[in-house]
């Protein structure tokens, strides 16, 4: 392989010729052989919006030129548009505070602005990647800035819209299901009845209150670090740096981004991902109930539940019709499963700060962006593959809610608790239903029976 | 031991003759013999309030008679007290929906009620567990809304008064150390100065933060699912009972509870609680960094950072002076790992609903209730034992920072990078201070050395 | 309150005059007002046979007179007999080292052992509470070697008898269910056959398996830290004395504990605990499996799955024949989810030790005697109420057998995969069983079917 | 894009002319748009082993051909190899028993043997992907087989050898530093001295039991689920296929596999993967005490502890010397707190099967193979770049050892305890050394000092 030498402050270094990144890079990935998993695109993204941002602002507040700015500000946007991604070779099992990431964030920004002017890769002229695209920056305030930024916009552009899809979808269900009366199950027994529209309706109330609990978790994840630099102090940024910084990826973003108010907080603890890690398990919680409910209704063909069909997406089984897994529910839960572990994770990385800096950044960020990515993806995959084709199996829901013991109970102002509860003694011993059984045993006619027992009158309170 | 015979549907049972509780708690005491963890107190509480608030409103709107209401009414406010709290036996592990402890519940009230007009214990007249007691409600909906309104009353009224203590005592402190300049740190090594003060405000901000988060989940506490009955529909409850039982709640408690929107998510789902949890276990992870922070800073007293001193509250050691272990910040970070782990509980508990009821109620309320607790509790015993009473140890503070090597940064615009390296490079060969060898090498005088290297000036941003 | 006068090198303390506790425990309980957590009772007896052994080997060394060990060894005798419980008052929540429970037990012992003498409360004569009950000892070494011992009895003593217990009742049922064919089932649809007795055969080995892992588990557990008293050194204990002591303990619990072979990892690591929560969570695992099989399997009894019947302990409802709630599960799975949550505590308090010492130790003894003990009591109460009664329900069985699709596959040497196929797909779309619509379409007759359709010959490989 | 078309139960679907692979393979990419972690390759080369082994079987008991068998084991060995990792494209987010993965696999399989003798991409002839391929598989068990293999593979060949080569060199770094005395530290807080090697020891230690564990866990991995088919019953396997094929892997893998005693349990229990998660959890928590003390005794340069100096592997700060950041220590630790959280999702994903088969085995395998991969190169790193070049700083750890309270206590035989004490608390008092207070109070000369106070006498029990 043809390399190159670049420098730094332990030395010469040789990286391959052809890359953009420089030699802190390089030895990362020398000195960090672990694993496989990649610091996340969204991680790469928000890198560069924020060295976007910081040249703005740092040329507008007269820490750089405006020539150097003009260099910046494109290089950046490439790399936010994902043109370089494979420059970005860096492990998540690198320095706990991502210096190594950040650095070559700005190596690859300097060399791509610096050949744009026809200079060498590593060149470090005119633009360099310390002075100037780091410039009023350090790891230890632009990283975890990186992290809030990269995490609010995958919450608001991937995994809300993915919920709020899958809301509408099992919200048109409710509609669609709302007078098919069933049987209720409650400690998996049957129990009184209602109707299907209601039971998805408890679905489509959690993931509401899911949306809701994400839009607090991103009160947090709005308050941006930049502008602490080093310890929090602000040393070495112009005091107009952190605010006017938060503006301008606010604006770059859209999203409503402010300077944190205390900056020794912003870098030393996490808790902003900690809790928006909370919000995610509760939502993957959510998740896991509706994927849940709708594998066992969906049971059988003949030897389950079977209140509900769901959509044959692939074979099953290759002889047997009918055969249809759940396996959207079976990702879906998998995906929880997922979630809930990342959750421990960001807990211990989160509670692990020392003094004034959390070192456990570059796993908070992988942890908590894989959340978003697959709880938003498996939502979307959810509501595609399985809710959309949901369909009520409406000859079980019958044959359940006529067999059901349970609608005795509509009896007892007719014939008396007592009788009542003969009628369904007599029926549970004999295999029978309730109205053959109240029949027989000369307590009702078959009309009047099927007068007094309406499921469909006991689905709501009544005066 | 002396028995009477009580009944219920599954016919006779022998009880003590002198308790209060009756044959569905005899049951359970007798078919779940499992641990020793009794139903937490607060939820005792919570169970009487529920029961008060639907007396009332059960008479309200004219579903039992006047006189019942009021003799239930002094029975649960008795209970509520705490007055019968020996009365309440059974463990967290039985039913799933906590249907023992709330017939435990309905038959502790009923007697008390009924001993107050002249019955005997178990006459179950004229009040009746089930009919009086119970009216309008099931377990499915009236125990989790005890566990809301438990978990709400905790947080208000324990848990949020002792977080702002130990804030405002941490607040305090951070003003009176605001000028105290001391050596950073970051990866445990040492970096730029801040102040003891700045430090400080860091754990503040975390416990500002963790207000505002607690202050959050409560939104979904406040919602009550009474009303549901068994599966959510409401089946036997008044139409208007869900909303006034709730607004007499609301009343009884000065919190603002409401009627959950949907009762099937209410029964169904425990995300609230989940939600909850995510907030504590946030509040532990700060609450961690703030323990470590401080017990980090105390240690010693020779061999270690030694920067602040902390109270003496117990014997360290018979023989070394100085020996001041930390134990209030040990306490507190084992409630830390036990609240980490009660959120994992918590989320197997509240992912494992299935169809129109969540079945691990009592253990999410035991251990919501004992997370809430010990954080109250580890922050009234950390302010009151150590955090009141945090000094500085101005000596080992000045110490540290002028031996520090950091300092050497503000040397650049006089000597410039290369000297100042070269300064910094001795000192640490040599082992000797920055000053030393800058006056040594000929660069500055000891005047100029101190005139320009005055950490004061790096704690904030400068234009 | 009457109090008396105590003294510690911190100065004097009243204490209630009557308890056996002195200075050290008092000021815990005043500085460590958290929770209402004890230490738990296999700890006190614990650290009684400790403090036992510890005084036998002293004396056989010649560091104690024999006079004292006389005194010693019945007082601990009583504090291991459970006799003076209540004189442990303290938390967990105190000192991570569990100093202040181990001065508790060293000044209870001594008042025990000075009063059967005739010395007054607080005498500290003959019998010193440090230089004699606790002679050779650190806190540092005899509170962890007290969990181990502790968890080991609990575990060889309770939970593996319970477990055992449980396994031998599924091994009669999977005997007794041996002949009995039902339908498989994964992906929770129809599957295979398979006989309810094989079902059965798989708890049995999962907790076979669970046994084994138990064993393994125990074998870090036996590694006893004593004798290394503060730091790992062994200062102030005679050579022989780590050796003796562990030697002394096997004798008395009868279980093969020896000395740590390494008392610096001894110290400063609680591995053998959390490897030990490693095998209770798997326990728990394999207990959630069968919990959940076994209420899905008696679901019902109309509109579930139905095919086994499980006792009824309680009323399930007042006037449905045939609610049989499956609390034995529900309470079976609550503690599952605790012991996931404890492991995830002790997992967090083992990663947390720093140099010589792990003070996370009260917590971990709390959580992995709380997983013991509620595995072993859960375990016998499912045993007894729930395992014991299992019935298959023959009808429900033979029901979904015969409907079943999945029985087709044995028609396919018959009258080939395509017609088979065919037969399958025809009885799906028709609501038929297979061998209707294979008679109708002619390809087979009635007895044909019966003939080859055997159910029985599925459960098995075949040459 | 070029395509073909392939067909399977649900009819023709498109595939990209030129892969390998078929379908099954096709619909998941198409209905799992689920993140980005695909099976990680030592899934694909245990699942080439299960391929290659029930090929050679399957000849042998004459269920396949030899030719056919012959054509199928070439083409697995080359996907053993890690020649066609690109043609398995599946997410883990897909069916829960891995069904697509397995399918993919058997289609690549059988198109690479297809093609070598002259057929075109699906041609399905003469190797069939399910008559051939799968032959006498279900996914069922070859899946959760592959899981066993691949675990027991990687950690045998990666994670152990890791572990002992870090142990080793800890073990050289314990005896090189067996002689030099050191303060001890227990609550952070000074206490009485050992030897850096002692301390040392206790990491080996604690290394030594986690490869014991290890072999613990792989007890229960080697037990392989193969030939239970779809439900544990071993329908449409021959009787000999389950031994044999264990047998096989055993040769060509050169480990003691061994079928599994119980087929039902070892289709329906992940429990050996969530023990073997066990194991790795108690691993990540040794480490995590390693790391920390490792970083901690690092500490500084000036400012900390820096009892040690580890390796410079990276810029810590451009122009402070002496900064080097414990960047190895850092990644360690992220690398722990990523295999608790694996844990927990193991735990959950494994408490969660149904009947006769747990469908989160893809999550599984995927969070166990990345919690070996990631322990096993963290070791590698942390060892060559940290612990390889750790060195004492004796000129550190003299000043502590002799700046240090605690060594009083070696004054007591010579002046008495309360002279002792005296003696300590003046010197804590003012600052001083034990030796100048002794000498300055007139209790004993320096040179009687000298000789009385000698911490290397300390480090040991003494008769």
């Amino acid at each position: 392989m043809e390399t190159r030498i670049e420098h730094d402050t332990m030395g010469e270094i040789e990286v391959p010729a052809n890359v953009y990144w420089g030699a802190q890079t390089q030895r990362s990935l020398q000195n960090f052989k672990i694993g496989q998993e990649r610091m996340p695109r969204p991680m790469i993204k928000a890198m560069g919006t924020v060295k976007k941002a910081a040249a703005m602002v740092n040329a507008e507040l007269g820490q750089i030129s405006k020539e150097i700015s003009q260099l910046i500000v494109p290089a950046a946007e490439q790399v936010i548009a994902g043109k370089w991604d494979e420059q970005f070779p860096l492990v998540v099992w690198q320095t706990g505070s991502g210096t190594q990431s950040n650095m070559n964030c700005n190596e690859v920004i300097a060399n791509i602005a610096n050949l744009s002017v026809g200079q060498a890769l590593g060149a470090q002229y005119p633009v360099h990647p310390n002075d100037h695209v780091n410039r009023a920056q350090s790891t230890n305030d632009s990283f975890p800035t990186a992290i809030h930024v990269a995490a609010a916009v995958e919450i608001n552009e991937l995994l809300i819209p993915a919920v709020k899809q899958l809301r509408d979808t099992l919200e048109q269900k409710s509609r669609d299901f709302e007078s098919i009366v069933k049987i209720g199950r409650t400690h998996l027994q049957d129990a009184t009845p209602l109707t299907l529209g209601q039971e998805f309706s408890g679905y489509v109330c959690q993931l509401d209150h899911g949306l809701k609990r994400l839009n607090q978790a991103l009160q947090g994840l709005y308050e941006l670090p930049l502008g602490g630099t080093a310890v929090g102090t602000g040393l070495n940024a112009h005091p107009d740096y952190a605010a006017k910084s938060a503006d301008k990826i606010a604006e770059l973003t859209g999203l409503p981004f402010v300077t944190a108010p205390n900056k020794f907080e912003a870098l030393a603890a996490r808790d902003a991902a900690v809790f928006a890690s909370g919000a995610l398990k509760t939502l993957a919680v959510s998740l896991n109930k509706i994927a849940n409910d709708i594998r066992w209704l969906s049971s059988g063909p003949r030897c389950g539940i079977g209140e509900i069909r769901i959509p044959e997406n692939e074979p099953g089984s290759s002889i047997m019709p009918g055969k249809v897994n759940p396996t959207q529910s079976e990702a879906m839960t998998m995906v929880v499963a997922q979630v809930l572990g990342n959750d421990t994770t960001i807990n211990v990385a989160g509670a692990s700060g020392n003094f004034e800096l959390n070192v456990f950044m570059p796993v908070i960020a992988f942890n908590l962006l894989q959340s978003i990515r697959l709880l938003g993806d498996v939502c979307n995959s959810f509501n595609d593959n399985c809710a959309y084709g949901i369909e009520p199996n409406l000859e079980k829901i019958e044959h359940y809610l006529h067999n059901s013991l349970m609608l005795v109970t509509a009896l007892n102002p007719v014939i008396g608790y007592e009788n009542a509860a003969k009628v369904a003694k007599t029926a549970y011993k004999e295999g029978k239903t309730l109205k053959q059984v109240a029949v027989d045993l000369g307590l009702v006619t078959a009309e009047q029976f099927d007068q007094v027992v309406r499921p469909e009158h006991m689905v709501a309170p009544k005066a």
